[in-house]
């Protein structure tokens, strides 16, 4: 091994008129390197900026990338423990436990999956029975005995009674969201992509974002915001996911020291995407559509395994679900239950030729109005993100969001009057409320809709006569559940967008069935809630812009195989025609966030991008066996995560920073901790003491909480040696410096890297490559053309 | 550019011994060469074969994979010229015309998939017409004017004429596989499943491949064998998918000069995917089964824009098959029809959790059972390799199969008598021959299952009422339908083991579902027909060892969502049960033909298995500027269809191969035949002439077609220089010396390689690692222990 001081002696000889003394000290000193830093990145941002201006082949942006996010680590660290644990008689057996452990938490990801849900949708009935029973029942049979004749005055008791009780449950969602766990806040699905795509999200699945959410999304559905309960739930199923694989909790603080051999970026992001198809399948009773959409929305490969555990979890968590409900609703162990967002079976499955053009333009107008939700949404979430970010303000958006709902539909039962005779709509749970507004025997259509749990009315829109709903109804509860959703999809409480959306859609495409009915008259088996179903998928697929998944997910929860085909085709063109104007609200709503999350393919255009200009030059490299207060102050000084190791280090005469020598691993700064924790020291001159036994220590992320003081390093320890090489990942991923940023995208995206080293012709490390600099450059079409964007990395 | 003389005299610096003359000269002369490779490889294999017994953790293996599989090229050559043409102003028009093309050639392979689906089917129908019909009404009704009574004598004759026209439909499916296009016998997906894996199987994806399948296969399974259409079909829809995208015929001969830029293997390849997934789709109606059956068997990674132009080919060729068949049956337009495996729906939805454990109990006879399906048939299929090897002997089997087919029903039919009154089975079709052994008003519940299309038995047994088949009907069908579907696998004719796996499984569930109503005759609901699916699921599952792509085309095919979640704990379980015994058939076969496909996961207990053992020192490398005639003598003396560049080539004073310089690119064997072909050459001294104005003449693969020798290279040529440098991939992928086997099986896995290159700590080119090298290590289990088993790679 080069010695640091051959190194130095080098480092001077090349350049003599160097002080020796502040040599290559002065480059690693603490606050030198702060400023070299900073100093590199106003350089950096200088040339970002003059580049945009000078190269054509670029346009300039206005957006950016948060530097605060950080690549899960999904690479495993090959060092020469890991290799030799192989050699251990003792590792068949580890590998036979981590092989039975891998099910064993897959079936508890099931189990605890389906319990949360289960739980969520019991507390929404409750909620709801309290609503209905409680409160409804006992003030208008009052308003009944008293003011009969003059209803509308005792109405406004009612509505008041209703809206406080909304209020209510919405408070105690907004509370959980703003101030126990922020991240709990909207469907978690944005969230739960880029943890899959590989970004580590701050507390994305911990426990308190799992109780959050799972407490807050019953309230939000139970206050009777227009929100679902769909997409929190498969937020609350990546969280188990992550939680039982972890076997200890950070907001409990509690380590049950179970599954230790999980703990690391790698195993738990696979857990989680476990957990979020077990989500999946528990609230749309859909194990295929789940698993699809782990892998449509996260994952980056296709790996048979864990696909198939995936769908166990899937499976597992709907079968749970199944059971605790058909217990719930009296027909214990009857299992051809059907998950949470039932939506009742089609009659009539019978579709014929000429009506695909009518299935196509359905999927036109979705396309249209699910981008033009987007595009409100995305501009009323940034001017939220100005105007609305106190504490008390969003708590208070959230009551003006509870009381707004509550009082539109109040106002539009009053404003519409649709009656009808009780049993012309065999699906519509007739309720006092109902027929509060109607002569007897009547029952009004709008208040059914509104009135009614999102499930209910979307099995009304799809299975009742053609009649059951006047076009006025229809109109004005569309446009009305549109405005609310895009209010509601963005305020801090947990709420899903799949539900108001399908529901929108529903009432859309029935009016588009009445219209068809009444063109063509003579046309006999027009079903308005096969168009009902078409308009649900197309306002769906306008909005969260998924294909395959949503298929599977709109089939499964139908069950329903018939309407497969003309569904696919609405959801292609959907995607076909949304996708001109915007992209999806999940992906909206990343960018927003400045996620540095990466596309499935390389920008076009992007050939002549070479790794040289994609790199960070500003590399702090470690040498193969380096002194203990050297590493101190870099792991002090820096924030990187993980550290080229290096033959030898050398002050480069014509640069401020090192010339480094030959790439030979890289180590992480979870490792390097572990190390000094341990005290893996060597004293001057002395040999290696030995390795310590588990090398899982050494696969170990979680750094977050502790600190450099709490090792309490003497400075005899600061004077000792550690020798790196056994510890470190002895041969990262490199490329040489032409190579092109399609190249590095598929090396990123295939194989879900960290970093990517950089080197010369002569394998000297020249630069790192990191998920930030490759999401920096973006595709972007204008005027027909296409261009890549480089988006600017923010510090906040 | 380091220049060929003064590397010469560095070499011979190196080494002043060695003779001037006999320098690098000696090392690439034409037989030199040959000698070498031929030395190098018994090397080698002496050293393979000493390591096998001295090191311990590893088994001794007889297998061995063929070396005669090349890889598809599936990464993209990123040369200069590829590079330059995204600067030309066209290049967004080319961006724009490849991006439409895609869809256009995907909506093209869903057309023509659904095309060639339909005829299949309609081939059945008429083939099978004609001997019901024509054949057995003529006879019977002969035999039963002539000789009432004593129909025994007269059935003998109506035996032969049915035995005659099976064996003569037979015969024509025999001489197209084996005269016409061999790579059509059998099932057609092990192929399918190593095109998808990356490997060139020959001649799997030609027109003459599609047309001997198409016609074949209808004759066999027309011809009464225990053969199914679906597995071929998905084979046609490969070959149309590689057909339709490359917009040329090598059976032909036909260039239509479409879509050149589809004209290399990873554009072909996922066209093959989509065309897959399209004859998965008309096979079984089933769009979604189908993408994920691409993606289950062959995809090694998730490419979301891929999987979407899957989904529409699978979604277009659904829609044109029931297009065609509902016009064909006479309900022009109607669309909800079903696709050719209809297996019709179910009447009883429900199940209960007690059926559960006897579901579980199915799972594992199909597991068991599947084991011993595919261990015989695998010996029987090695036998047949060994003892079968004639043309002659080939097609006689095929014939012998055929007469013991139509052999054994007659005798089945006659030795069973298990009359049933006509209308007590609704779904068994009764035709005249079903009745003919039975009193009047009766029918034969053995020729129902025999005498009818294997999906309409499938349907009988699915849905019959609970005593439309005997227990000793159920018996002996069932193993004769196992024991003739074992022999059928594998002779000379296109056939496929989904139907027959399913029609087997079925008779031995309906049996064990009639077993459970006589065990507990008090409870109500046991529908045998329930169990029937799941014994045909677990049969086939335990056969073919696929899991989510069989779940979704089984729902898919029994338009159903109910039973979707027994059916995949069957499916689950049959794939643990079976593989405890051995692997799935298709993998086995695939074994079977030594083919170099690559799992899923790297093997266990490789991680000390490194670069230096996995790769291959007999490398062949260019400079960046080579004399022609040194090229034409490199192509002329290997076969290797790439070749590294380095900047310098020098004699190595150590060991017989040269000592090669820095890594800088490579060039495949068509691109340097292109360049020859082009005469892109200088003369000595001149500078370079021009670059060749399409740059996808050098993306493009097939130099299957052209020799050498075609090319008509005057001496003059062969004294003139050839620049590689802008042709050359610059930065191929590389990996130091030390790497594991597991990294670089990650490499190859997730990013589709065909080469690696091993370089030295100072980037010099060490070795190359092709498929090949990596797929060599497979993992075994034996005594509950994991090993590496090293394959001999043999020549053949």
């Amino acid at each position: 091994m080069t010695s640091r001081g051959r190194v130095r002696t080098t480092s001077n000889s090349l350049d003599p008129n160097e002080d020796p003394v502040s040599g290559l000290e002065r480059v690693f000193s603490n606050s030198n390197l702060e400023q070299i830093a900073r100093q590199r990145r106003r350089q950096e941002e200088a040339m970002l900026f003059s580049r945009q201006f000078t190269e054509s082949d670029r346009t300039d942006s206005h957006e950016a990338l948060s530097a605060r996010y950080e690549s899960l680590n999904y690479e495993v660290s090959e060092n020469r423990l890991y290799r030799d644990a192989e050699k251990k008689p003792s590792h068949q057996l580890t590998l036979w436990r981590i092989s039975r452990n891998r099910w064993f938490v897959c079936f508890l990801i099931g189990v605890f999956t389906g319990l949360v849900a289960a739980f969520i949708d019991i507390m929404v009935h409750y909620s709801k029975d309290i609503k209905f029973s409680w409160i409804l029942k006992y003030l208008i049979s009052k308003c009944s005995e008293e003011q009969r004749g003059t209803t509308a005055g005792c109405m406004w008791t009612v509505m008041i009674a209703w809206i406080g009780y909304n209020c209510f449950l919405v408070t105690i969602a907004a509370i959980l969201v703003i101030y126990v766990a922020p991240i709990a806040g909207g469907s978690g699905i944005p969230q739960i992509k880029c943890y899959l795509n590989g970004i580590a999200i701050p507390e994305v699945v911990r426990l308190k974002t799992l109780v959050s959410k799972a407490i807050g999304v019953a309230c939000s559905v139970g206050g009777g915001l227009c929100a679902g309960k769909e997409g929190p739930m498969i937020h609350s199923g990546a969280a188990v996911g992550a939680g039982i694989s972890q076997g200890k909790s950070y907001s409990l603080g509690i380590d049950f020291g179970l599954f230790r051999e999980f703990r690391n970026d790698r195993e738990r992001r696979d857990f989680v995407s476990a957990g979020a198809a077990a989500g999946v399948a528990a609230a749309f009773g859909a194990p295929i559509g789940g698993v699809l959409f782990s892998l449509e929305e996260g994952a980056s490969f296709w790996n048979q395994n864990l696909t198939w555990r995936m769908f166990f979890s899937a499976m597992i968590s709907s079968f749970t679900v199944n059971w605790i409900l058909s217990w719930f609703n009296g027909r214990s162990g009857w299992l051809s239950w059907t998950g949470l967002a039932n939506f009742g079976i089609f009659e009539n499955k019978d579709y014929n030729i000429w009506e695909i053009p009518l299935f196509l333009l359905i999927g036109i107008i979705g396309g249209c109005l699910g981008a033009l939700f987007n595009y409100l949404n995305t501009r009323l979430t940034e001017f939220r993100k100005k105007y609305v970010s106190s504490k008390f303000g969003r708590l208070f958006e959230c009551l003006l969001v509870a009381a707004v709902s509550g009082f539109l539909a109040f106002l539009t039962i009053f404003a519409i009057d649709d009656c009808q005779p009780i049993g012309a709509n065999p699906t519509a749970t007739s309720t006092q409320i109902n027929q509060m507004w109607c002569k007897k025997g009547e029952y009004s259509a709008v208040a059914s809709l509104f009135f009614q749990n999102p499930e209910e009315s979307v099995k009304s829109l799809f299975h009742s006569p053609i009649n059951s709903f006047g076009v006025t109804t229809l109109i004005i509860f569309g446009i009305e559940y549109f405005l609310l959703t895009l209010w509601t999809f963005g305020i801090s409480v947990p709420s899903g967008v799949f539900i108001p959306a399908i529901l929108t859609g529903a009432a859309w495409g029935r009016l588009f069935g009445i219209l068809v009915e009444r063109l063509f008259p003579s046309v006999t088996g027009i079903d308005p809630g096969k168009y009902a179903l078409a308009g649900a998928a197309a306002q769906l697929g306008g909005v969260v812009r998924m294909t395959i998944s949503l298929t599977a997910i709109i089939m499964e929860a139908t069950k329903d195989i018939t309407f497969g085909l003309p569904i696919m085709l609405v959801l292609m063109v959907t995607k076909w025609v949304g996708d001109i104007f915007n992209e999806g609200l999940y992906d909206a709503h990343i960018d927003l966030a400045e996620v540095p999350i990466l596309g499935w393919n390389p920008p076009k255009m992007s050939r002549n991008i070479l790794a040289d200009r994609v790199m960070r030059k500003d590399v702090v490299a470690l040498e193969r066996r380096e002194r203990v207060s050297r590493i101190i102050e870099i792991l002090r000084s820096t924030l990187h995560h993980g550290f080229p190791v290096v033959d030898r280090i050398e002050e480069s005469p014509y640069e401020s920073l090192p010339d480094y020598g030959r790439l030979k691993g890289y180590i992480l700064r979870s490792q390097l901790f572990k190390l000094l924790e341990n005290r893996i020291f060597e004293e001057e001159g002395s040999s290696h003491g030995g390795l310590p036994a588990d090398f899982y220590e050494c696969q170990d992320d979680d750094d977050q909480m502790k600190s450099l003081a709490d090792l309490g390093l003497t400075p005899y320890d600061e004077s000792c040696w550690l020798d790196i090489e056994p510890y470190m990942h002895p041969h990262p991923h490199r490329v040489p410096i032409n190579t092109s940023l399609p190249f590095i995208f598929r090396l990123f995206r295939g194989l879900g890297l960290r970093y990517l080293f950089v080197v010369n012709d002569d394998n000297h490390l020249r630069g790192v490559i990191t998920r930030k600099d490759v999401a920096r450059f973006r595709e972007r079409r204008r005027n027909h053309e296409y261009h890549v964007e480089e988006l600017y990395i923010s510090e906040s």
